[in-house]
């Protein structure tokens, strides 16, 4: 594996392949954390070496005790700093000195303190790094990677699995490892990543997407360093291909980003671009905590699920509405079966067991829990259009669990032949009954055979509802175009600064990058405006040029389908009369005539800036009531074609931007070239935000008719 | 109690106090659910007297065996009937025939089943209740009400409590008990409605809003009886103010709603209007299964919470970012705790720890476990504006639980001290826990002080949620104009019905009823229309009428802001080219012309039919792109202005119906005068239903601009 490594990669390797750890902050005190976690990697079976640094010589449980960083020896991968913060700058830079790769500072105090603490954090990070060493943390609750018997949380026996979990919190992931006992998986990795000084998120999803020992990558995420947006998106983009990724993303409101803030010291960007962003990598993200682990359960378990067509096979009429309800409301379809499968059913359930998909067997299982499988075969059998399964029922405790004498199967044995259902056809097969995480025989044998089972209905909709969205992140092709570069170099334009920049100016600075208007004139008078509105041609649109005035119609400011010069003259007068009445005099810098387009759908595209992505597209419902309709979506940037259609799938209107009454669909490239010309015109002037609003669809074009620029002081 | 009942109520006594039960279709075979269910009814300790009515005589277990109805003795309360569908009508009503007064029909075989069977349940209802006997059912998986000791669902070991469950399944039913044991609850009383053939869910609703026994009603419904509606509204807006409701609907979708009519006949108004009628009466309604009883359980033991504001208090990190966004997407709000109180926490807390609201006390909690009710009281002393608190962390099972040595707390004794903090402010307090479900004294402490605990924050934060809906549904002035009456008597009018029903035709039926639509003249020429153009006044608006015609822009058939004679002229010559060539000629049947009154805010306002409730009002936004945004909202007839005002707050759109740049806010009391109109509309003509859209906002008035009427034939 080394060779493939890159630099950065390689001081990650020393911290999950350690040969040789020291813990930095060590004494014998046993009540203290840095004896108890020292036990603790001695109890998770670490074979490497361990050098202890600290106030003493001497020796403990076995390991070497240094009292000073010059006396420890050559060849030591990785320091665990629990000094504490105000000390760590005085001892750590002179365990790096000892040519030590990697180091983990547990120590709270830093950046997510106060200013103070930034500063010192920034300075450990500066001495560390010229010393040749990578820091995870500060404040960071400990790591673990337990293929090779380390353990530095602490927490004992968590158990041991197939995923890798990398986390902003430490309480998170305990929560997390407790969870995983109930449905019997459990964790190669775990990374606590503090307030990522050095070594970012997305470093480790590098690093474990080549680790063998990890099949599925599971985030705790409350934000990322500014600026590193586009390079998570490149390491998810390529990773998500080989293992799923699933993340939940902490401080999604207000509230949430305050608290983020004190407690990882998290560089918050909006939460609805970290969805677009997880979106257009290949991260499937969980609303709820209590997802995280689950999810990450069945992506491990289960082959992806090819479409949308689900399949219900249980016993009990509740459960089967609402089972259906679950997997509809999370996206997928639970068509009526075809009648020769009713047919079949219909040769072996009571007449008045549904049939039609659902299909209940109404009870009977108890004797042969091996009837969900012949059932669900079934399905496969005469009517083999469907993508994936749940089975749900009293499975396991109905009556307290005990088979009747009778039985033809107990429920561990029906284990393995449900879970041939899914290996045989390859098509995803959740078991949902109330008992799911009662820790029982009868649950571990459908886990074994590769069935995940919940407890709730609405996770295992939720579940099949992630098989697809992994299949779709599969199956779709490679968005090349997609590469997501930081900001270009960019030169100011003072002329563009300040708070009056008004529509003629943003028109005539914004046609400089190839963005389309209608045909416009500036003038000073309304006899001006007459003349030019005859060369425009008829009819135009006049308006009021307002430096700082938002909404112009607001103040009579706009007037359309003026269809002669003397509908032109006399809405001149009318309209200085307006404004002057509601803003004073001396307000008006003239006028802006222009064509006019009439009534078309219209689009809101901007640009902005963003602290995690360097800038963000928008694209949404345009016009008057944009704001009050408040329907937009972000899209990354650069913009293509396959990355705009997927922005506008998630549009509460997005069927008006398809073909719509007469008028074709909107061309997702059209809209990308005006928003990747956006984010130069922002770039090349330092510009906060272009909002274009509205962009009329005029046939196959896109016109914009109004545009806004926002600024910030150049310091 | 009996005093207060009326007729159907006192059959429902007989249901739940019966002093003499019979068994219909009894077998002394103890593998069969008959036995099985008489056992389990003598597990529970019933005091009452028991008859069997079967094929033998004799005695079973201390009861008297009957082989014939005509031989069953007198004074039965109740009969529960485990016959086979098809031999229930030989027996029943000569069960009823012998003076009992209630029957619990388990039996499936009905109307869920087929038509024959539908027809077969109506007989069957009709036979008892000629008999003097009401019924439970059938398709109903039992009863259960445990302060009498009675239980007829053949399952042991339920545990007893406030809840009154009423569920339209019986494995929703089992689930729920099975949960309830994990968080120390229990219920009153059980009931399966089935497919309410003769008693609908709102009788017992009544029945156990007055009941003493019961202090909060869970539903698990499908669907009602086509009409029931306006009955159901009026039986929950009483009890609701006496006793919290809460419910989830099963069959919320298409594919739900099917499998819900399989199971037990429901018959399915859409899942809206069922959400609009909840929201209309009280009833708290939550969105998965899992969900219902913790709902149920935090109604009961907290009070109601006064506001949004939420101060969270816990220990950890990253659960303090997760509660803060799961408490602020539940819609409530974790607003920055004051200086004052902050300085306070800086006097007992680490500089480290987050103080800003949350407030992490990082740990310490074990030696004493109280500091969450210090630290939440400090809250209440130095910034006391706060309606409710979330405690979270690792509380109970950090490290296996066991307090250390110097512990002044255990977590037992602790339970009541923050239990205190509750009861003490009138507050609610809710705990969360990742381990909260396991069975341990910890959590039976805190339950019992008043707290519930939660193993997920999510759950918490939609338990505040609820608490908080409770309290404006208390709070709000009761709605006296909003009583629900069936639709009224009507005539049909010939004229309307048919496919072809034009907009003039519609205006002038529902200008007829008070609607205001703009000045308006039919014509049949261009010339014609030219000439009324005068008389109504520039600019005008030219419509072709074209029956049968959705959407006459589309076809070139609308033409605005005609500001002379001959624009109109010329606009009918060009618009009959463009309609003739979309759909051949000799579908024109002349013009409308009409005030054309400009750019403003456009809503949608219709009444349509509903199986459930008679009629319904919709709102929502309108004009062209109405079904594109698609942002409706329901609002139940009579409109009253509150109960419009409800239904704008639901709309995405909200704020364009408030004050709206420049614009006045639009008057609730407008809108339900236009919806009271409609509604006497749709029922004078036993129409379908009748859509204006768009209904334009001049200044205070509304103006219908278009109207739509759907008919059905008239059989």
């Amino acid at each position: 594996m080394e060779t493939t490594l890159n630099s950065s990669q390689k001081n990650l390797h020393a911290l999950y392949n350690p040969g040789h750890i020291v813990i930095v902050g060590f004494s014998r005190d046993e009540s203290k954390e840095p004896a108890i976690f020292l036990r603790e990697l001695l109890n998770q079976g670490y074979k490497g070496k361990i050098s202890l640094l600290g106030r003493e010589r001497g020796q403990f449980q076995g390991c070497e005790m240094y009292d000073s960083a010059a006396a420890l020896p050559e060849g030591i991968d990785l320091a665990f700093n629990m000094v504490a913060a105000g000390k760590t700058l005085d001892i750590l830079p002179q365990v790096a000195a000892r040519g030590v790769p990697a180091a983990v500072i547990f120590t709270s105090g830093f950046a997510e303190m106060d200013p103070s603490g930034a500063d010192l954090q920034r300075k450990l990070v500066e001495a560390c790094n010229a010393n040749g060493m990578r820091v995870v943390g500060p404040n960071c609750p400990g790591y673990f990677y337990l293929p090779n018997g380390i353990n530095l949380t602490g927490i004992p026996d968590i158990p041991q699995g197939p995923i890798g979990l990398i986390s902003q919190s430490g309480n998170v992931g305990i929560t997390l490892w407790d969870q995983a006992k109930t449905i019997d998986i459990g964790f190669s990795a775990f990374v606590g990543v503090g307030n990522q000084a050095d070594i970012p998120i997305h470093d480790h999803i590098e690093y474990l997407g080549q680790d063998d020992n990890t099949k599925v990558i599971a985030l705790y995420l409350e934000g990322l360093p500014d600026g590193h947006g586009p390079r998570f998106v490149s390491v998810c983009r390529d990773v998500s291909r080989r293992k799923p990724i699933v993340a939940l993303k902490g401080g999604r409101t207000v509230g949430g980003m305050r608290a983020a803030q004190s407690h990882t010291a998290a560089m918050s960007s909006a939460s609805k671009v970290y969805s677009a962003l997880f979106k257009d990598c290949g991260v499937i993200e969980v609303a709820h905590l209590e997802h995280l682990l689950p999810i990450a359960e069945v992506l491990y378990r289960c082959p992806p699920m090819k479409g949308r067509r689900v399949a219900i096979v249980g016993s009990g009429g509740g459960h089967s509405t609402v089972s259906t309800d679950e997997v509809e409301l999370a996206g997928l379809t639970v068509p009526e079966f075809n009648s020769e499968l009713q047919a079949e059913y219909g040769k072996r359930l009571p007449s008045y067991a549904p049939k039609r998909n659902p299909v209940d067997m109404t009870g009977g299982f108890t004797k042969d829990p091996t009837r969900f499988a012949q059932m669900t075969e079934l399905v496969l059998a005469h009517d083999p259009n469907f993508d994936g399964f749940i089975n749900y029922g009293l499975y396991g405790f109905y009556r307290n669990g005990k088979p009747p004498a009778d039985a033809v199967h107990t429920y561990e044995s029906a284990g393995p032949v449900i879970g041939h259902v899914q290996a045989r056809s390859g098509l995803p097969v959740i078991f949902y009954t109330p008992y799911a995480y009662r820790r029982d025989p009868a649950y571990s044998a459908l886990r074994n055979a590769g069935i995940p089972c919940y407890p709730n209905i609405h996770l295992a909709a939720l579940g099949l509802a992630a098989l697809y969205e992994r299949n779709q992140l599969l199956t779709k092709a490679a968005d090349t175009d997609a590469k997501v570069d930081g900001p270009a170099e960019t030169s100011a334009n003072p002329a563009l600064h300040g708070t009056g920049i008004t529509e003629a100016t943003a028109v005539a600075y914004l046609s400089g990058f190839g963005i389309r208007f209608p045909k416009l004139e500036l003038c000073q008078t309304g006899d001006e405006a007459a003349v030019a509105a005859k060369r425009i041609g008829f009819p135009v649109v006049l308006k009021a040029v307002l430096p700082g005035v938002m909404h112009k119609s607001d103040v009579g400011g706009v007037a359309v389908g003026l269809s002669s010069s003397a509908a032109v003259s006399e809405a001149a007068t009318t309209m200085t009369g307006h404004v002057t009445a509601a803003l004073g005099a001396g307000r008006q810098d003239g006028f802006l005539v222009s064509e006019d387009l009439g009534k078309r759908r219209e689009l809101f595209v901007g640009v902005r800036k963003d602290s995690l992505m360097g800038a963000i597209g928008l694209v949404g419902f345009g016009g008057v009531y944009a704001e009050a309709v408040n329907d937009t979506a972000i899209c990354l940037l650069p913009a293509t074609p396959a990355r705009v259609a997927a922005c506008l799938e998630r549009l509460q209107s997005k069927s008006m931007w398809t073909e719509f009454r007469g008028e074709p669909a909107v061309a997702p490239a059209k809209i990308a070239a005006l928003l990747n010309a956006l984010d130069r015109a922002l770039a090349a002037d330092r510009l906060t935000a272009i909002e274009c609003n509205p962009v009329m669809i005029v046939g196959g074009d896109l016109i914009a008719v109004d545009a806004a620029i926002e600024t910030t002081e150049v310091a």
